[in-house]
């Protein structure tokens, strides 16, 4: 498969580099940028060469960057996790997969041929044993992927004597407080820890997933990897077609980010789409199927109520949420209150044996300026708060989604509201798109509020690609989709001072200032788009922009300038 | 020339309208969207059909959008505005052009090739008389150009019930208090009036020119027309290259929008490119000859005094500003003090002649995030307030012009010194950037900045095309830029509350909720980009969004729901 040729070489003058634990045998891979050095001349006019420092960026891209590593889709990644869960002594392997359907499909012999072949047997927790990452910070202890995460936050900081408060211990007080989670079901050792929360990098979420209409599994499998290798933090997979099953075994196999799902839209197919016919128990099935496999966040809309129906008569666009609109539904028919709410405290009891996290979903979420910032809106993150309590006392983590459509003016009180009424459980939000009248450019409609709102204390942005309301992305809009939303993030990680955040734009303003342009194509979130459009009407030597040409470039005069001041000093 | 072909077909299902002014003997043009009716199905289960108010929206694009007016770029558009002006009986027709500069090329047959042929003799104030919007304003004179700006701002508020406080008499008060400006050169009649400050529909300026690198006369006049026809309130000319002077007459006889310069790049052309030989008399014979074009406002860096030049050396990337660094380059060169500030109430006096508004520059702005917000940057700023009030005496009209590269957190430190230290002049921003590292993606890290700062309080934001620091945009970049800065604006406009913004957004609202598909693409703001992508994979009548899939649909079941809920009660 085409994947595979992913490598280090698309980001020229780059190299995976691995940070080493201290606590734990674990080494955590980055992308080193190497610079060139800086031109200058002496007093005989003889070249001087000063050499730049290279740096160290945020890697999301896996093994599939190093070339070290043979990937191959067909075995899946290398299980990075599993030794470490296995040296805890808690969990323990079963002899097959527990959900009914899961077995269904497993011995179903016509899937043969689209079926990942190197399945698993699944972990879960020993019986009395909590083992979820929220469990051991509240106990005290570190585990390797507390070292592991704030390892990856850190980058290049103690080199550059950059002083950071994120330490293991910090990350374990975080996460024991529920201010961040670090999504990783037992199951899917392949994923590199990462984490959620306010006080570390803004993290971007990107949605891939066929609908009935259309992509294959292979076409998923791509999109998840290339997702990865332009900077997704997590992934989630929103397939509504056929075989959802075996596509989100060959996804995780070889997905290096966390991955989350709707398990409501799985429980759905299994009814043929009748939502009368949902029940609590297909349900419970399609979470323990997801946790075995190795799904490590899923979206819950418990929050929605039976009382919320009535409140969709004063909206301008009802209830967008996939998920919100299928539980409001099921209310309704069933004139009865919702299984998720109802069963809440089972799904907790599930998810902890696997530690799959739940992202409470926000199935209010506004689908227009118009019902921004409503009542439903608010009420059902009230009930997300009382939620998050709940899943707390079962040692599961817990991000909150949010909106949607929200105008400028909005996101504050979305943001305040959130940490107010959750507890200061992480923020996940959608955008929120500032507006509704740019359909084909609602990733920069949602941009503009995904980079407000995260710089307000949301932990994690969900991407938009330039196809939203219109249709589903292909890889050049996910492409597009993932450097948007790495400029929100980034934009949001100076605002707040993140420590070592400003490192990189610092070495760009020095490149651009020294017309160093290969290092200023090399420091670029996306390295190949900046020197396509740059190489179109230049030679890499140039010493001057395209915009002022050879005779006006204010920078080149600005250094004639400082040359001339010290002259005279 | 292609760009006569640029026409209201373009905007499916959009007409051409005028609003009739009560003043004055004033229409004002304004493109009003059809709309489809909402079908629903009475008892009998017969089709319904309930019609949709149409929608009107600004319109920039002048006359080449009236299918009634032929234009004929060899003719320039109607002189719309000349009447106006002669009938306040203050102003006098010149026997021939003032500057030395224009003779000479007026009487070089060698340009009779590339020269526009329908040169009119310029307008200028009679001895003693003011004649500036800001000297009507402070007289208490409500004019023409007022009365069409109110009707412009209002679009169709009146007619949907919504209250608005934008009258001519309010425009007036705005103009008179310096706290809003309306760029209109005597000589460049055809521009149609509008308004630049912050209690008025947040303005988006373009820029153009061709730098020595590229690009025609032919090519520049297209991407005028091409930038106001997606929605470019203002143009700046920013042309280094040779025949500035007979391009600059192309352009400005044909088009429909005010039009800014910067004069020191053309005067400098005049020396050969050497800074050493600029002069005050070339500069200020420079400012004439573009006054007696018709160009609406200049670009002037009088804020860059020579004690400026100290404080680069501790910047990162100097001086980005072409404009700052050529003005800081003389100060050193010569040991003397900026002959634009010294000679600053001079050029108010010529500019006051012919109504043009100076935009005083920001030649300080900072190139990157580290130099953001620092003393360079700020003591200009203090200097331009200083220059405001000169520049008021004269009843020049006034806007600041700002950064630049600057982190979420420290815009808003931006917004609130402008409006102090330039008492409340109307700001004028280039971004801001809010990052370094994307080059290839500046209009999103743009944009990021500008919906902010608008938000804030900033009057007009300069375009960033996604070839910012890369290469100069060609026309597709033009109509990224354009369209990414009406989100900017728009994201502003609801933000804050301005009266009727939110109009648009309510019916595209209700068009998604009601799967009216192609009003959906009718109400964007790029209808060919929204139909484009997703007719790619749709029929235009589907009922349902490519996301979701014909059977998961939120807006499906949300609307199946509130059906089921009627029936309840």
């Amino acid at each position: 498969m085409e994947i595979n040729s992913f490598n280090i070489s698309s980001y020229p003058s780059s190299e995976k580099i691995y940070k080493a634990g201290t606590l734990f045998p674990i080494k955590v891979g980055m992308r080193k940028i190497n610079l060139t050095p800086t031109v200058s001349y002496d007093a005989n006019n003889k070249k001087v060469f000063t050499p730049n420092a290279p740096v160290v960026v945020y890697d999301t891209s896996g093994p599939y960057t190093d070339p070290a590593i043979k990937t191959d889709i067909n075995a899946g990644l290398p299980r990075l996790r599993e030794q470490w869960v296995l040296d805890r002594g808690d969990v323990e392997q079963l002899d097959g997969i527990t959900s009914e359907y899961g077995r269904m499909r497993l011995n179903d012999k016509s899937l043969d041929s689209v079926r990942f072949k190197n399945v698993k047997k699944p972990y879960v927790a020993k019986e009395g044993r909590r083992i979820t990452q929220m469990a051991y910070a509240k106990a005290g202890k570190i585990t390797a992927e507390m070292e592991y995460v704030a390892l990856r936050e850190n980058m290049n900081n103690a080199e550059l004597g950059i002083d950071s408060r994120i330490t293991p211990e910090f990350v374990r007080q975080e996460v024991a407080a529920g201010r961040a989670i670090i999504p990783a079901n037992i199951n899917h050792p392949e994923a590199e820890p990462m984490i959620i929360g306010r006080n570390f990098l803004v993290k971007l979420n990107t949605n891939i997933g066929n609908s009935a209409l259309g992509s294959s599994i292979e076409e998923e499998v791509k999109k998840a990897v290339w997702s990865c290798y332009w900077g997704g933090d997590t992934l989630m997979d929103l397939s509504t077609g056929k075989n959802i099953h075996e596509t989100r075994e060959w996804i995780i196999r070889n997905c290096p980010v966390p991955m989350g799902t709707v398990p409501i839209y799985q429980a759905l197919e299994k009814v043929n789409g009748k939502v009368r016919d949902l029940t609590w128990e297909i349900y419970r099935d399609t979470l323990i199927e997801q946790c075995e496999q190795g799904v490590d966040y899923f979206t819950i809309h418990a929050g929605v109520k039976r009382e919320h129906a009535m409140l969709l008569g004063n909206r301008l666009t009802g209830c967008v949420s996939r998920g919100g609109s299928i539980m409001t539904e099921w209310c309704v028919m069933h004139n009865q209150e919702s299984f998720l709410y109802e069963h809440f405290d089972e799904i907790c009891d599930i998810l902890a044996r696997y530690d799959v996290a739940i992202s409470l979903g926000d199935g209010m979420r506004p689908g227009s300026i118009h019902d921004a910032n409503d009542r439903a809106q608010f009420l059902e993150l009230d009930v997300l708060g009382e939620l998050t309590e709940r899943a707390w006392a079962h040692d599961v983590q817990v991000i909150i989604e949010g909106p949607g459509h929200v105008p400028m003016d909005k996101i504050k009180e979305n943001m305040d509201r959130e940490l107010n009424k959750c507890h200061e459980a992480p923020f996940y939000t959608l955008g929120p798109l500032t507006m509704d009248i740019a359909p084909g450019y609602d990733h920069i409609t949602s941009a503009i509020g995904a980079a407000q709102i995260a710089w307000l204390g949301t932990a994690m942005i969900c991407y938009v690609t330039p196809k939203e309301h219109l249709a589903l992305p292909n890889l050049e809009d996910v492409r597009e989709g993932v450097i948007t939303y790495k400029i929100a993030a980034h934009a949001a990680d100076l605002a707040k001072h993140h420590p070592g955040a400003q490192v990189r734009d610092d070495a760009m303003g020095k490149a651009r200032y020294q017309f160093r342009w290969k290092d200023q194509f090399n420091l670029s979130l996306d390295p190949a788009r900046a020197r396509e459009y740059y190489i179109a009407s230049h030679d890499v030597d140039d010493k001057y922009c395209t915009m002022c040409g050879p005779n006006f470039c204010a920078m080149r005069i600005s250094q004639s300038v400082a040359r001339e001041m010290c002259k005279d000093e």
